[in-house]
């Protein structure tokens, strides 16, 4: 192959033709404008975007756009979204339009992708026999915790049983909370949780920053002895997580939350899907990335999430798969639904579904576990609720 | 101020109150979430965000929420992004918000800004005086033509009457045009014009790349005699502007085209706005910023276009003003409509209204100045029209 072909949803402004609107698209993002050039050379002709098909699809329609690879630069990621959605957005011909997907042909996935992967990090944590589901929390509330604080509620949760600890997205190094006084109260803490329960838990720092000195920072995040980074994608760039990924002084798994996506991608109509950043956040080398919930406080369609999800974990280009993370909104009630439509190779994470148990952070990570032990057993959580207290509670408070 | 104010647009889901939704936000993007939190301690209370007001606005509402300066980290734009712009576009219980506009205390604002600004650049070019608009062009066929070529078309652009001349969005360092190789090439032949012609004229090498190695390359670009830089400052972050504005090396100024936003700011009801991006350029050190055209090929409100540009030139914390760039679709038959809607503190560029005219790219340039002359001097263009044949055949061609 030597096209990216990119598949977009789109619907045509009153008195323009799909065809017309899908070749405008096709023309916008390669190298065609509005009008005829006098500066357009013959030899330009093998660039020029093709629309592949086109079809009715609700009340707009659905199309390929073939766009040839040398206009690509490889290994570019900025100069990729350019070309698969750039200007596209703002064209007057069309309503809306959404891109669906984009598909890259092997001389333009040269990336190392995640160093770790989903085998890497339960290897970390030691589930790589077991299977079972990684259940990770969120600190909350998400900022205002001073760093002992911060650090005991992550020694409760991983005390109850989490495998993974992680700040929230708007938790980066400010006053109330420096980011390496964090990271060194935290560790310290779990290096307790750890050699008590003898199991092994990560926590990611969240370093988020400027992508040319996020290394930096996680440098020495990883020198405050943080054994995860989390970095948030959208705001930081696809760049911050390749500069990560590609440091060899941080040789620690990469979470990557994905805060504003949906300002992209909630408009099913308009906007960039999740299923093309997943892809990107592969590329890059993130090692967990958040896909949604199929129940939570974000109202995500679940068939979506599914196709995210494969995305990230399907063969592809030999690149590791990335560990896809379920959160928001989540509880013990709710991780049935979860593992029955996601399936049990990822991570739920729940930040208040732990933190607001009846019986506080330590028992609500416990009401987690035990729901997910439940689900591995083949139990209802109704069932196993009778012979496990925290899950009762929890089920109590917030129903299933 | 101690307080950062945010205002969005929303439409509650049904069966939520405005009030609720409105909280929501308030609540998602400090200390709260869906839930109580075992973990909350007293202290925290300070950082909780506030509804200042909210009231109706055609199908929804508009809502200011404060938000405590304390939870920002000074600096950190993608950190600004997480809270103003974070988690909230997501929110199962609103059908859709948008972000329409933003304000920091001065604790947060504390950022260089541009080094050229408006007055740098008209300095460069030498219009301190005549305050005329700039005119400035991009190199069409947007990808595919040769250095050689490319120089050809800037050189013709050049002389015809451009003040400034970029590449497009799309095109950065393919094989078909190697970066350093095109901007010695371009400005080789921008020498002869500047020679010819006694005038100065700017070329804005795009230099998009991952943030964390920009810097690098538009030093090298600017080695190798670019006296301008151009960045994708949504596919690259605003970290990039920022990474260019504070690099000793690259004295030049920087051209920041939005590739990209129409994802994020095309849906009036969802999103973020213009505004706010503009706002966050300036802090970042964007010396000139698209901010779309009137009468254009994209779909653009003329009063948003407005607004967005006064926030690039009003005083704001003693910055330099950012000089607006009027782009997308112009012809030299709609330069009065531009200039009557947003003055002429502009740069208009023409891309496909310089190259396609009929006589080509040096006479389309002619015409672009010949439309600046004749608002300049108070005349209509089709009285113009009547004394200087490059402005007449445009306008036959392409209309007013």
């Amino acid at each position: 192959m030597t096209e990216v072909t990119a598949i977009y949803y789109f619907e045509p402004e009153t008195g323009t033709t799909p065809e017309f609107a899908a070749q405008a698209i096709a023309d916008e993002e390669t190298t065609g404008t509005w009008t005829d050039l006098s500066t357009r050379t013959d030899y330009v002709e093998r660039l020029d975007g093709k629309v592949l098909s086109l079809k009715p699809s609700g009340d707009g329609y659905i199309t390929e756009i073939l766009y040839p690879a040398e206009i690509f630069e490889p290994g570019n990621i900025s100069q990729y979204l350019s070309v698969i959605a750039g200007n596209l957005f703002g064209l007057g011909r069309l309503k809306c339009v959404r891109l669906l997907d984009v598909d890259f042909p092997k001389e333009l996935t040269r990336f190392n992708g995640p160093n770790f992967g989903i085998k890497g990090v339960r290897k970390l944590i030691g589930t790589e026999k077991s299977k079972r589901p990684h259940v990770g929390t969120i600190i909350k509330p998400k900022v205002g915790l001073n760093p002992k604080d911060t650090a005991e509620v992550a020694y409760l949760a991983a005390i109850g049983g989490v495998d993974f600890i992680k700040d929230d997205e708007t938790l980066t190094d400010q006053k109330f909370c420096p980011l390496f006084e964090r990271v060194e109260t935290v560790m310290s803490r779990l290096d307790d949780a750890m050699s008590e329960t003898g199991r092994s838990i990560l926590y990611a720092a969240n370093v988020s920053e400027r992508a040319d000195k996020i290394v930096e920072r996680a440098r020495k995040a990883v020198d405050c002895g943080a054994n995860a980074v989390m970095v948030d994608v959208i705001t930081c760039g696809f760049c911050a997580v390749e500069a990560l990924a590609q440091d060899p002084g941080i040789n620690v798994p990469i979470h990557v939350h994905r805060t504003m996506h949906a300002a992209m991608t909630r408009n099913t109509k308009h906007g960039i899907a999740m299923r093309p950043i997943a892809r990107l956040v592969r590329l890059a080398g993130g090692d967990q990335l958040h896909t949604g919930t199929v129940s939570g406080k974000m109202g995500h369609d679940p068939k979506d999430i599914i196709v995210d999800n494969k995305t990230l974990t399907d063969e592809y280009f030999g690149l590791n798969p990335v560990f896809p993370v379920a959160s928001g909104g989540l509880y013990p009630g709710k991780v049935h639904a979860e593992l029955s439509a996601l399936g049990t190779e990822i991570i739920l994470q729940a930040g208040g579904g732990i933190h607001g148990h009846p019986d506080g952070t330590k028992y609500g990570a416990m009401a987690m576990r035990q729901a997910v032990d439940a689900f591995m057993e083949g139990a209802s959580p109704e069932e196993y609720a009778k012979t496990h207290r925290e899950l009762r509670l929890a089920i109590e408070k917030w129903g299933i």
